[in-house]
């Protein structure tokens, strides 16, 4: 089992994580997957090697139909084929689980999220409107048999059944189990924030499929680990390759968020991305979800909503740290991603190796700054309480 | 003074009108208007002859930097200049009166509500952060002087200083002083709907500077008009002319929504257009802000906001309501301006008819259902009250 | 076989047709349809009654991804489950024929789709990044048990192969099988529009998925003809239900856009609608998707582009008419849809009406313009050609 | 004179820079600042102290209104007030100097652009259309008396007469005269980058109004400095305030690009400002524009373009360069007004301290890999090179 880069003396941003540091600490999200690999050597279109999966993130309950969350979606590059996007910018609601896969599979898993629904919600499209299921995607076609869409409605199933809470499994695991990144193996990551008491004590989680990134390009905690490793020796075969990535960041917090403010923490995860050395690439079809487990959607005359303040001094204290929070957590998850996932080898024996942990550590732990952070970080944080009767006039 | 046409018998839609048929008719707005004429004959461009103006709408009260509205903006076409939407789209918030006027004054227009905002909140940009002036424009080069820029920071101060609720005047008046409508003489018009009391009897207005359209697009009531009347002098004239024109659409509405709702209403104000014939040509800027008088920012730990709800069938029934409202009430300012507006004379004799009433009248009477809509409009009404013990699962 | 309004004496607009006044007057443009009705009597969620389908539109040839085609969406509203639009927001690229269908049928026929292009082009996710199939819908559960979702792979295929060109199946056929619209039989409708030679002759057309509206809102060439039918029964059965429909608009051209210049002829399709009497309800989502023949990509160190110019007195000409002929090809493709599907009884024995057609002719002949358009149009055009020799000044 | 980072060993990136590594690299485009300074000590509001400016950054030649430049804008944070936006979103089309000023300037700033498109227009509004000033603004109102707008139009005129080619004046001068960044003194900075000669040798130019993030999320190089600098007295009392910054990023570029392809590469600056610590916080306006030198529109029936190809490995290898380029460009611009930028005291003795470059030099230089980057980007370079004879498939 291969160690986070925090269990390693390398820590990002100044903010305290959650329990798990995981979107699951954002209390009743939980996580599943379901890992298919099969075969290998050479490829046979529609066949195998198998290096795929799903994985879901459900929000919390099942009554997501009824008591929809609010939401909101960005795109950084649109180059990629998720769904269900349209509708989440249009009315600020998600009401299916999340699920993640490779590019080809989401139709089919599109297919298996709405018979979840209907199952769950039998009068759908019947005495009711329709339902919008979310699904994700990156290309694992290095290493997997990606035109065989290996990923069946049952497999969908699996993972919603067996998602839980609590410590999220990272790396080469359901939809990153064909995932590359930077070069090395890629796949899921997760990571978590939480904001002072004083402002709230909400959590945030990210989850990422990270997907994207060339060798020379990855930066830990601002170190150019990318251009330093002498040894990248798949990262130097893939440097003759044009980016075909991606990523996927989903963003859950406990906050009362509207879905414009749901939006606005949304465009942040691109600072995160922007800090592990991408450059949102041609090729890298970049897509943000974010959704809140409050102001869920009730029947009634009137919705009651609570919103994080935006005028004045709370403002933007509060807004900072819920972006400082987005920030930090989407470059961690990137970098959970990266050290936890093990070497695969896929399709024709295309090579993902692990991101060379103790190479990076070196690299990494010989900076001046590496032993600093937690106390500069703890002051810092102070400095950014707001104070309790701030009458302060509005921005 | 001419007649507007539901007072000659021309009914725009279903819903019944606020007492004025006014954006007034939302509590605590108010509408000024500065009209400046001067000169005639030869254009001097810098000097004149001068047919422009300014009109400024009034969010209730005058405490907009320190209590902001709700709001949201939709550009439609977006050749055109106005100033303040950026800040509308990120924060859903507006901050100061809404001012109209010729295209290239917007600069000094928007220069005198900063100073306006100043004078009401002085420790702008000192103690708190700086100011979003919002400001909209039409070109009226066609009968002005607009090198000139003849509306100075005095005449926005008079324009505010005047404004007042009730009855709106106008036609070639403020803004509209200046501005065409499909070869007519175009302006300032102005409407409202109620919406039942059974889903809360929330009032919209409408307001719109009207300067866009060819005369054979006109449409009155669904009637071509445009091309029906065989003595449009100016609109053949107009005729040979593309469009330069632009409309500015004002929604404000009592209902309690978020700035995604008010977005979602704005979005209509172009289905109300294209029924008067638009079809918001290459050259038309065309653009909408809609406020709430609910809802309106705190200082504080949360905000509690008010939201009509948007699932199920109450959700349904209201939203389509609201935009039965915003479409209805559009096309129904857009006609206010057209048959209230007198006959212009500006620059090089620059001639823009008032529309002839009583061609278009007897045009518009001869159809068949004229005289069958208000009862039709009645029952319609009644029957798409929703239930008040509606129970109805979510959409 | 109803006929079509044109036909009848009903014309829309000003702009001359297309050979076929469809989309496939674009050349290389083909329509195909795969009708499925099976069952009747009471619904059994899963096994029938069917009363679906699935329409696709073909750009031309079948090297769709090597020579991907230039596009552009337009979100009306939201509230859809329509796939494929980000990528095409972001590349300004189609690279796969158009699929519609139901709304949970979406998945599948994706994934059809998917299947489809990896016959084509075999090296797709091995050699070469992935691709994004653009599956539109509307919810036809009115009429269909749309739980089913009973259009299979199979289905897409064979409405793919018997794709053509020439006159187009219209109505109750293909994905409009279940569709109802203004609370009668709704479906598929397509009109096209001619530029004049002097501005190129291009065409435009337009093909729609009609399934939105309340039967009080119909107009018909302006007239309010959902409001003065006396014998909407099943539009008045319809009335107490609010709208859970959708209207999805394709538009293909054969002049040189951009896609950003596409996206604003995308943008004026609802304007067509809103003179068929949608204000875009709340439950409807509403999308456009806009493609040009010309333009289409190819291998090698430059792209070249022809466009049309936006700027001077030619760039108004030119877009006012392209922004026309978007305009009335869609008020006429709805009108085409309305008039020719016949009625349709479903699930439960819900029935959707056809259309009255006399009872509308009636209606509509007794307005006074109708037998004045053609010659008015033709005068109105000519008008509207621009010199040959035009040195106007940009705008 | 204080040196940039780059001078001082610190290389930001791997792509080589232009000659001044300046946005004049691009050839034909001039800068030109006007810096006002004026009184000292208790703030006056209205009369002074004075610490601002006017800088405008003109594209090639003076015929910007005949020969509109193709362009596109993006919106990181609208929480900021420029103006002439939407206009270049809807034509992509930029027609006039782009200035910056501090935020309360922007009006008066317009309207002097205004009249100098008048003056050199005289059809303007007569025989045209109008004209769209595109104006981008931070706010100075730390250390300047921003309620005294002394921006006036003669310091506009004398700001575009004045502006050249070649080096570029940055820190403290013209509308970076009261800027702050990071808790120092921010203001202009400016870099350029080239691609290899094989996919072009295009150059990408960036100039930066830098004045935003709190001093303990300063990144240099990725390096923490904000952190690791004990002795930030200013930035630790600008610590207790939150951000009330912004930044603005102008691009220009001479490669042949469409505006949509010019939004995807302005999208990218975020990913620049990312690095150097920013998380676009609350209150900080980011605005981007981006130009090219290229595609310049003309009189005719058509428009030809020339577009970078996004299709194939030749796409995503010329995009990815571009891509990258931006972001190594607007590192480097943020760090250059850092740099650059000397202490400057201002209303209230309100104080900005320079950077102090000797402590940070030696934070950064400690670095393992401070002596490494350009062996190793050079590397980079040659491998990422496309093949001349590409026939690789699209993407």
């Amino acid at each position: 089992m291969r160690r986070r880069p925090r269990e390693l003396g390398i820590v990002i941003g100044a903010l305290p994580t959650g329990r798990h540091n995981a979107i699951t600490d954002v209390p009743g999200v939980r996580v599943g997957h379901k890992t298919l690999i099969k075969g290998q050597g050479k490829l046979t279109p529609g066949s195998g090697p198998v290096r795929t999966g799903v994985t879901v993130i459900l929000p919390p309950g099942e009554d997501w139909f009824d008591r929809k969350l609010v939401a909101s979606a960005h795109v950084i590059n649109g180059f990629g084929k998720s769904i269900g996007l349209p509708q989440v910018d249009e009315l600020g609601q998600l009401e299916t689980p999340i699920a993640l896969t490779n590019t080809l599979n989401v139709g089919i898993v599109a297919d298996a999220l709405i018979e979840h629904m209907l199952g769950l919600n039998p009068e759908i499209g019947i005495t009711t409107g329709t339902v919008n299921p979310v699904v994700g995607e990156c290309n694992d076609g290095f290493l997997n048999d990606i035109q065989g869409r290996h990923v069946a409605r049952a497999h969908v199933f699996e993972a919603i059944t067996m998602a839980s809470g609590g410590a999220v499994v990272e790396g080469a695991v359901g939809a990153g189990t064909g995932m590359s990144c930077f070069g090395f193996k890629g796949g899921i990551g997760t990571a978590s924030r939480l904001l002072p008491e004083a402002v709230g004590g909400y959590v945030l989680g990210c989850l990422v499929l990270a997907n994207y990134g060339r060798p020379e390009q990855l930066l830990v905690s601002g170190v150019p680990v990318g251009r330093l490793l002498k040894d990248v020796d798949e990262g130097s075969a893939a440097g003759s390759e044009p980016e075909k990535g991606s990523v996927m960041v989903i963003l859950a917090t406990s906050a009362p968020l509207t879905s414009r403010q749901l939006g606005r923490v949304a465009r942040r995860a691109a600072h995160g991305l922007a800090r592990t050395g991408s450059i949102a690439g041609h090729g890298s079809g970049d897509f943000v979800l974010a959704f809140t487990t409050e102001n869920r959607t009730e029947t009634g005359r009137f919705r009651q909503l609570q919103a994080l303040p935006e005028t004045g001094r709370q403002g933007s204290v509060v807004f900072d740290l819920m972006f400082q929070a987005t920030v930090e957590a989407t470059e961690e998850a990137v970098l959970n991603a990266l050290f936890t996932a093990e070497t695969v080898v896929g399709r024709d024996n295309h090579t993902r190796r692990a991101l060379p942990q103790e190479r990076v550590l070196e690299l990494v732990r010989h900076t001046q700054w590496s032993h600093q952070q937690s106390s500069v970080a703890a002051t810092t944080q102070e400095e950014m309480l707001p104070d309790v009767d701030d009458n302060s006039r509005s921005h």
